[in-house]
């Protein structure tokens, strides 16, 4: 047995957390919605495991201040580096690339499952966390782009955030021809511009402008360097996010005349006009589809961080309102992203392999459900507790608990060493009991079991002031002959919910 | 892009596995199965993390052959040492007494994950695998055992085993007890001894009997040093399981009279009698619940492995047989596992705290219940495929597609390169597709559909040998006014019957 000099302190490292079970509940519950739209589009779901060796998940992880680059890692005893993944797009990439002969082709996917980031854990910002993902590999037309961004709006609308969300659709080779126009090739310089480019939802026009030339100071004085780019360089830029020449913005014309924008003073990129034409295709089957501008839109200012990107991006952002941490009204974001990655796959195989996908950060989903109500929160429905008065008759108590599962009701004998009712019926609170049942000695003699419905006990608690009259009247509680109990206790309203959610 | 020079090869590391869809399934259904019968019981849910502090597991794993004790281990940049969880008991552990305050005590808990070890991999021996167990914290009571061994037994039979399974019951008392007696004090020799009892089931008494003394030496002429007793305490450990004066056997015997042969011989053991009556008194438990000597019996050859048990312990053996790589009937036997262990907790809280649970090895049951053909493993339904005939009306295709699946159906738009015929037939079939829809440039004209019910048709080639009767006849093939396809393609068994599967 522990001395006290020797007792460890239970604790866990930072950035690792444990779940309850209504938080359980609420993100299975979830979880089961996104699963039911993606196997709606013919998505099928494949397992990885956790650990990959380290040089199969490659190094595309965004800045990262750990020693080992963002991972977690081990060496295995033949020397070789194992790290556990830091998201679902490598591993499927390995995957698709060992078991290519017999998969179907185009192959669509999902997967979802815990990732881990090596990197210092923050307040919403864990070490472990979970990833959904889905994706499409083999597949090089936009029509697959186009119905990875469809299945996302649905995927919203299943989740009950109608109108709350817009899927913003980007081309990644609109903003590498206008860079390349502009002659930033550098990729120190293209880092740079797409940060700042990224920053434009933040910041604004006048704050890009500052970032993509000489550099930015914040309200506390803090300087960030810019990319230093010549006015007419930044200016191009700014056009493509919607400046016009008086400075104001444009950002809001619906979907085909976003196109022409992102063309005007591009016509000679190769690139912008190829990202042009894909965004266009890509645009007739939202329309065919009966997606509308508020739900999927074209947006040049969405960059993605990843740099494995070659195609179209997207994102899936929140629109409605929160209070950030200085009380100010922000719009809550990005809950997901994702875009055409046509090159990992060749990372294992020496052929061109076309793929594009999308992740969801179910965390971070999960708390904005919460935010619009949308999150199942109902506590869950604890078991009936079977109490015990007379300590040499628990196999008697343990019988009326058998018959009560027997019948598919949730039931559990009271296994406290106490005897005191009311420890066994604060007990019963805490577990969200529907019922409690009681057999003393008086109820044994006349064949019967005190039945207490709680939630009828704590309605009636509530507009019986009169101590008297809750003594006569006794509301919720019953005495019921043994051989009814399990008939009697299936009517009991939460009782009956639990067994009709959960049949045998 | 990649050039052959640098290619990686894609694999796993050993000892880890991709599942597939229709795993993923069955295993799923399994689950669910476990899970509602101990949420019948009152047991809720709770996930601990994957990393604990490395102090936090303890060193509670059985014999390792690697450098770090069979456990994962990073260290953290703040120096410590963290640790992939290798069961679901000690993390439970640092939970309870880390959220003491909070829980209702008892406490009674299930969880479901994937542990690791580091260990040497081998055919079916992975380094990555789940678990699923349930525990009760806080009931010192041998009725909080008893409930563990019945819900193992519910739970056996909710999955279809029934008669095939045993729950064997045994309590570590009475081998500490007789072990006590005979002068075996030593660590190591009592680690001898109990491998030794361990292996009763494969080498019965005589093995066992080597074992405990001088030795044994196997068939290929491998000699396994024996733990050196006495004749007479080889006896008294004999008897416990079951060996007569005549040197045969008497296991067997119903419950109580297993109790009888246990105490024979052993009345002045303290520790023996205390086991005695824990065992009796969960025998009264079990027959008032109805559990018969053919579910749960007692047996004092139960050993269990880990050095933490301090009272009753229990494993689940399944009693079919199957064949063993040389060819052998044997029986499949043990699935999972568990016990008391009332100084895990200790660790943590200078408070003695009670503990009892049980851990099902996932895959292994898995792979019992292939055997018996309980598990799940009907081909997972594919999605009705929309074929592609001419390329620049995908966004009609499209909105075809988009018109099924917002009538619930499964579908998908034919996504790669081909538009041949025979291809996308090909792919529809590796998908296992209900049916396929096709509209070339004669039936748009027509305003029609090709609708080819692959099952129906499958059915039918197999009878008409015909040619050309199979031509003139296109059975399984239908052509369908555009508007009336998704009532028809309703209509199709396989695809009512994923729509009935998965609700909206």
């Amino acid at each position: 047995m522990a001395k006290t000099s020797a007792l460890i302190e239970p604790r866990l490292p930072r950035g690792f957390v444990d779940s309850e079970p209504a938080d359980i509940a609420a993100i299975e519950q979830m979880v089961a919605k996104i699963r039911h739209v993606y196997e709606r589009y013919g998505f099928d779901p494949i397992q990885t495991p956790f650990f990959e060796y380290t040089e199969t998940l490659g190094k595309f992880l965004p800045d990262t201040d750990r020693p080992n680059a963002g991972v977690f890692s081990v060496q295995d005893d033949d020397e070789q580096w194992m790290s556990l993944r830091y998201d679902l797009t490598a591993p499927l990439a390995r995957y698709f690339a060992q078991n290519y002969q017999d998969l179907p082709k185009p192959f669509r996917s999902y997967r979802q499952g815990w990732v881990f980031r090596n990197e210092k854990p923050g307040p919403g910002r864990f070490r472990q966390f979970m990833q959904f993902d889905a994706d499409t590999v083999g597949a090089a037309g936009p029509e697959s782009d186009a119905e990875i961004c469809m299945m996302m709006a649905d995927t919203m609308d299943a989740l009950g955030l109608q109108g709350k969300y817009v899927v913003r659709v980007n081309n990644r080779k609109v903003l590498d021809g206008v860079m390349e126009a502009i002659g930033v090739t550098d990729e120190a310089q293209k880092l740079t511009v797409l940060r700042a480019l990224d920053k434009f939802d933040k910041f604004g026009f006048e704050g890009v402008e500052d970032l993509l030339s000489g550099g930015r100071r914040d309200e506390s004085g803090d300087f960030t360097p810019g990319a230093g780019l010549a006015p007419h360089a930044v200016d191009r830029l700014l056009r493509l996010l919607g400046r016009d020449d008086m400075g104001k913005g444009r950002l809001g014309p619906a979907n085909r005349a976003m196109i022409e924008m992102v063309l005007e003073g591009n016509e000679s990129s190769d690139l912008v006009v190829e990202a042009a034409q894909e965004l266009s295709a890509m645009i007739d089957l939202f329309e065919a589809g009966g997606y509308g501008y508020d739900r999927i839109r074209i947006d040049p200012s969405v960059v993605r961080g990843l740099e494995y990107y070659t195609g179209p991006v997207f994102e899936i952002e929140l629109t409605f309102t929160v209070q950030n941490e200085k009380g100010q009204d922000v719009v809550f974001g990005s809950v997901g992203g994702g875009g055409r990655y046509d090159g990992l796959v060749s990372r294992f195989r020496n052929e061109h392999t076309p793929a594009t996908g999308f992740s969801i950060g179910v965390s971070r989903l999960a708390s904005a459900l919460k935010l619009t109500g949308n999150l199942g929160a109902a506590p869950v429905t604890g078991p009936v507790v079977v109490t015990v008065m007379e300590k040499d008759r628990i196999a008697d108590y343990q019988k009326m608990v058998a018959d009560l599962r027997a019948a598919g009701i949730r039931a559990e004998l009271f296994l406290g060493s106490s005897k005191n009712m009311g420890k066994q019926m604060k007990y019963a609170d805490k577990r969200n009991a529907p019922a409690v049942i009681i057999q003393g000695s008086d109820e044994r003699e006349q064949g019967v079991v005190q039945i207490k419905d709680l939630a009828e006990g704590a309605e009636a608690a509530a507009s019986i002031t009169d101590n008297a009259a809750w003594k006569t009247e006794r509301p919720g509680q019953y005495s019921v002959p043994l051989e009814e109990m399990v008939e009697f206790v299936k009517q009991i309203p939460a009782v009956a919910a639990w067994m009709k959610a959960n049949p045998k």
